[in-house]
């Protein structure tokens, strides 16, 4: 789709690193290790984010989030969607109105204005890829009558970490 | 930064197959194993895709290729930028000017318009996660002036494979 004319020779990529290494399990080089969101700012436990591709000349980040054992992400939708491959362990997601059991490989859509939460719950870390656009809106949390009509199911009463 | 208002209820997601699952390794529920591209459009060998996330509803593209045991991508480049994420084995690739070795998790960032090519050349198949912009223009192959330029430093002369 792009008019761009190719440059004559390569631009010079010798000052970026273009390989950062994983050292030692799921940590890499270069790559800072996060705070999921700021403490207070949502319901979580547990979570840390590193982000392995910002949006600098590229359309979506892609990020690495953990969740330790007995942990869990927030439970919350937005406008933009998740696309989510587990790298380790395993664990539970909720998306929409389902519960879903995950393990590594595992693909994951969450869909635009969805419910979403993972947790840990398997005695084990979860740890997951997620891609989301580079221009985003910020997460919505459910209000208490939201959080009721999620609660009418069973399995996900049961789930849900708020 | 999207004005976007939230729907009173969750989007009906029932129909959506919200979690794809892992089988026997590297494939997935409900996922294609498609050549990497035409027949004869590029030199390469010996390598898959598999489109884990398409660009609906999303900024970019989620994909997984394989290369077997011996097999190359195509030696090209283009104005969008790829992030890559090594899933398994090992392998080498050039980014621009150099070549380097990488293993299972290690990330690859190619900028735009660099040339690049992967080599499963440790007798592994090497397979990487490749996040892309949905919107992207196509590639270009080397010309020959381009291909003897590249190969002016016997590292690269020795890794490419057109």
């Amino acid at each position: 789709m792009s008019a761009a004319v190719p440059p004559a020779s390569s631009p010079d990529v010798g000052h970026l690193r273009c390989v950062r290494r994983a050292v030692g399990g799921f940590a890499w080089e270069g790559v800072d290790v996060l705070a999921y969101k700021d403490t207070g700012s949502a319901p979580f436990a547990g979570v840390k984010r590193q982000v392995l591709f910002d949006g600098a000349g590229r359309a979506s980040e892609l990020r690495y989030f953990e969740v330790a054992p007995g942990g869990h992400s927030t439970l919350e939708r937005h406008h933009h969607a998740h696309a989510v491959i587990v790298l380790r362990g395993r664990g539970r997601c909720l998306v929409g109105d389902s519960v879903h059991a995950i393990a590594a490989l595992d693909l994951v859509d969450v869909p635009g204005w969805t419910w979403h939460q993972f947790r840990a719950d398997a005695g084990e870390a979860l740890g997951f890829l997620c891609m989301v656009d580079s221009a985003r809106d910020t997460s919505v949390l459910p209000t208490e009558a939201e959080l009721v009509a999620l609660r009418r199911d069973p399995a996900v009463r049961d789930f849900l970490r708020v």
